[in-house]
């Protein structure tokens, strides 16, 4: 349940008067957000808090995240030149992520701390378009316009997603979780050559860590099959695409993560529980699955809500 | 290609002062701007300038067209009670509707002339969030939650779509299109159980009038084939899935419409006909296909590569 501090009081505390990005560099803050919904909800594993674009920040792409709208980029990317400000990651760049994920594995003990990255198509749409984008209208003009460039530019953001990951895993986290959030604007061939190289460039540079490597986006169902042939173990779904029927998309031998519609939080828990269970039948025959949400927490949910799901799929309530 | 004007520096002159639901309201305008792309880039078919809550408006629900935001609606509907605001649309209600049609059929001669519809998810989204939302998840609190006051706000619904088409292609509208903007945000079952049945009311409430019957959505990947059971002669198909395998979940004896990604009109030309010419591939042994983009023009499109795309589809540029 990523992004479940949003609705959290306790997180909007600690927040206030703290910007985003500067949340993202404190450990101190790191390790209290990224334990909130540990401690409130009992979830079996902790995501660490962060922004996919904090990487970028870190080798000093002039950005920031303006609260209610996101990643807002000073100087857009979209000519071969642009790209210079892409430099590597090193792991110096980051020195909060290591020390953060170094005190979190700590103080979590024997649940599992989930490392993350942005995935190139995601990352290069905020780059180029400079923002959120609804239609990604200038990353496709530069992807389906400049394939070179494009390809440059998809392989500097693939080093530094990769960078960043594995810096992760080396300071103690036990599972990476690559997000494309925006990949599913793409329809299925246009993934297969515009992007799935990188993302599999990805996988493959973290096959020697030995951990499950677990990839997401939202409006993916076209895509499902491609994002675990990409070369992750385990493939988000969002709601659209019962799990069962995603299973057959994906093929065997991976483990699938979701799907229950955060928007489904906002209903009387009568029919918040029977989604919940319909989503475990769903998955009942499946070799592994993640029970998750289909996409992040929305900031209005009630977190008691979130609790009482976390226990129905922990057979710890009676109805 | 809806939305078609947004794109014109024509369509932005007449607007100027004017707003989005009066402009609706003025035959003198309607006629004027549903004629722009017509005359500017020679399309074979006009679809009528209006807004899917027109005739909510006219029956009297407090709403507005807020710029740069979309319907905003005063009071939330989210109780039984709610719904009595929703009274049925009777052709007085929407005068200008038929007066503007009927102008329209006489100046475009040949050029046949398509009105349109919000479907009912689409309307009872509005309704239920008060505006336009990323998530419906008040609707959709309201559809798992209260079924049964569900049902009763999608058939007022249903009735006033089919009332509203009806008044079109009774004063001439020679097909019709229903918009389902947002139902791709339901899975299949769902839309199954709490939307098809609502829709399929309309498009059998339309059979006497013997016009074409378009069903329009995007992220409908998942629900092409109810869509088109629901009692759509032509489906829309949305870019992310090639039209041949719409055809296949669509099944025999319909026609689809699509499915060119309108961002790609913002990429060098080559690209541009490029992608055109693949939909027309895609197309190639489909029994019945209408060229369109696979969503609404995005406002900064240059209308000029719109005419060329119409140019190519029409045989009439040898590159």
């Amino acid at each position: 349940m990523r992004q479940a501090g949003r609705s959290l009081p306790e997180y909007r505390r600690l927040r206030e008067g703290v910007s985003m990005l500067d949340s993202c560099r404190q450990p101190d803050l790191v390790v209290e957000i990224t334990m909130q919904p540990v401690r409130r909800h009992g979830v079996d594993a902790a995501i660490f808090f962060s922004d996919i674009v904090v990487p970028l920040k870190a080798i000093g792409v002039d950005l920031d995240i303006k609260p209610g709208v996101g990643p807002v980029v000073a100087s857009p990317l979209r000519r071969p030149a642009d790209l210079d400000v892409l430099r590597s990651l090193e792991p110096g760049d980051v020195p909060y992520v290591a020390e953060s994920v170094g005190r979190l594995v700590e103080e979590l003990g024997p649940v599992p701390l989930i490392g993350f990255a942005g995935a190139p198509f995601t990352l290069a749409s905020y780059l180029v378009e400079g923002g959120p984008s609804r239609n990604h209208e200038h990353t496709k003009a530069l992807m389906y316009g400049d394939e070179a460039t494009w390809h440059q530019l998809m392989e500097r953001l693939s080093d530094i997603a990769l960078a960043h990951l594995r810096v992760q895993v080396t300071a103690g986290a036990s599972a990476v979780q690559l997000f494309d959030s925006w990949v599913g604007a793409l329809p299925a061939a246009d993934y297969e050559r515009y992007v799935m190289p990188h993302s599999r460039r990805i996988f493959e540079g973290l096959a020697d860590l030995g951990v499950p490597r677990i990839h997401f986006g939202v409006n993916t169902g076209e895509l499902l099959g491609l994002m675990a042939d990409a070369g992750a173990d385990v493939v988000g779904v969002d709601y659209r695409v019962p799990l069962d029927v995603a299973a057959s998309r994906v093929g065997p031998g991976k483990a699938l993560q979701g799907n229950l519609d955060p928007a489904v939080t906002f209903a009387p828990w009568d029919a918040v529980a029977d989604r919940t269970r319909q989503v475990l039948a769903d998955a009942a025959e499946l070799p592994g699955h993640v029970f998750n949400l289909g996409h992040g927490v929305l900031p209005a949910t009630d977190p008691d809500v979130l609790s009482r799901i976390v226990d129905l799929v922990h057979g710890e309530t009676a109805d």
